[in-house]
């Protein structure tokens, strides 16, 4: 603990130099949404994603179409699209059926990952399962894996900052799952070297972001972490700050700031952080994204469109800072 | 300098215990839309803000009603409005003759500011004046205060954080500036004790204001900080969080988001920091601010109401988490 208190009072110079940006805009966001969207139109959208530098996409989602119409076309988005060298285009799966359907595409970056969720009320609800049962599950999954050669990597704890039906997590109990998912892991003979910590519910602020990532960080120092926010209550960008300035290099988003959980069953569910005002975020403070913020801009523009109502994200309106210095200076 | 880096790497410890917020929201808010609000609901939101725990509301703007057509009903707003004890009610003028209709109100708290312009292109292009004419304007403006018996006490600088007409700004010239008023105000027998720092154009990144913030503190220990925040590239409130970490104390923001400048004159002029979720982060983080949230998140669906569309603020439609809080408990 001691230690962890000071680790949330270390100095700013941990901002990292590069940043990793998962981008989950076409699955996080098209899946929200009521009005069903045309294939072409997701194509369209992942296409112009694969140009802006971006170099990790997640497409699709390989869910039930019953469940899900909206990602009934997920093999027809992952055959339409035309992949870009260099970028990593996955797909979701919450089960066997789904993942032999992401292999079947042959298409995608397929890793394997552990999910275990920090409020036990969600992991009722969702998965209608106990905290035990929840671990007890995870080697048949490794087994699963390993039986199709899928390597995995990410360990991701849901709901690590609060929960809507159980209120605040305690960090202790997040730190606890993420030994416990790792020592699993490394039984069945696999490293868990990515940490994913996500704010399912839109419970983080900047300073539990500070103290879970500080505690995390201080109980496994030999892994890099995620983070996956959303922007539920408006801290979306201010969290990530406070990732950054813990040292974290990896981050979800969405481009506009698609999407939303149509599952964490609350009002004002609101999407991933947005891909471009996090990319400005980061360009600001001279973290390297590989990401080309006006072609990033220009795909916001076309998510846009291709929902038909207006979404959250402000720099494809505001414009970039980089754009307006190469105005002034008349380049 | 050194000291000023010393300052950007302190601790996270000197986050305030109270926060003191200017809500803007009438008057930032309703200056910017197209369609007239008619009064008696400017004034219903103004009652409605009273009733929330917000101790200093600016209501309207003594502007030119030819230049700025819906703020011509700013007397009958502030005749209209039920003051309630313990709240200062503001008004924004821009000249003696709009100081003199908000002194004849008799209802409003004035106070006398001085307001500089960390750029120059936009000095130009708004003021028509240069540097040193802006300099030499000050001690008649000062002046004036005294000879109405206006008491001062806040310095401001416009665009401190960068430019869309000059780019960035220098924090040099904001700590230059700072002197220069501060020296000013003293000549003529003023304390400037609080120093406000505007982003009107949205050019403040969090290292940026940690920066900024820091060499004013540096060149002025004896004074309180404020920050007028823009949302325009969607870092609004991770930048209150940088000034909050930097130990500032006072901030302006709009309910719901409200606004935006129509004199800044850029594509996608987004409102001020929304005052909801500023509260919401404050509380969350342990920083009383005397608001009832979900009293404010009421009133932010009113101004949604007025205004009819949507504003950016999340925590309306989100939720509070003390909310979530005190349902899960059952309470």
């Amino acid at each position: 603990m001691a230690q962890s208190v000071h680790r949330e009072n270390k100095p700013m110079s941990d901002l990292p130099k590069r940043v990793f940006i998962k981008e989950e805009g076409p699955r996080e966001g098209f899946q929200i949404e009521r009005q069903p969207i045309p294939t072409e139109r997701k194509i369209a959208l992942v296409d112009a994603l694969s140009d802006t530098g971006l170099d990790y996409i997640q497409v699709t989602s390989f869910v039930h179409p019953g469940k899900v119409p909206g990602m009934a076309d997920a093999e027809a988005v992952v055959a339409g699209m035309t992949p870009r060298e260099g970028v990593r285009y996955a797909g979701l799966w919450l089960n066997q059926q789904g993942l032999i359907r992401a292999i079947a595409t042959g298409r995608l970056y397929l890793e394997g990952k552990l999910t275990l969720y920090a409020s036990d009320a969600f992991l009722r609800r969702n998965q209608n399962r106990d905290p035990q049962q929840q671990l007890a599950a995870q080697p048949e999954l490794i087994k699963m894996y390993q039986a199709h050669g899928i390597p995995m990597r990410t360990g991701f704890v849901t709901a690590a900052f609060g929960c809507n039906f159980e209120g605040d997590v305690a960090p202790e109990k997040v730190v606890a799952l993420v030994g416990q998912m790792r020592s699993i892991a490394r039984d069945a003979g696999e490293d868990l070297s990515l940490i994913g910590l996500g704010d399912t519910m839109g419970w983080a602020t900047p300073e539990r972001i500070r103290r879970v990532v500080g505690m995390v960080q201080d109980a496994n120092p030999d892994v890099e972490l995620s983070l996956h926010l959303h922007d539920t209550r408006g801290l979306g960008i201010a969290n990530a700050y406070a990732g950054l300035q813990m040292g974290v290099q990896h981050f979800d988003a969405a481009v506009g700031g698609l999407g939303g959980c149509p599952f964490a069953a609350h009002a004002g569910a609101a999407g991933n952080i947005c891909t471009e005002d996090f990319v400005l975020l980061c360009e600001e403070m001279g973290i390297e994204t590989g990401v080309d913020l006006e072609k990033l801009s220009e795909c916001a523009v076309l998510a846009e469109e291709i929902v038909g109502h207006p979404l959250p994200g402000k720099v494809k309106t505001g414009g970039s800072l980089s754009a307006l210095r190469r105005r002034i200076s008349g380049e």
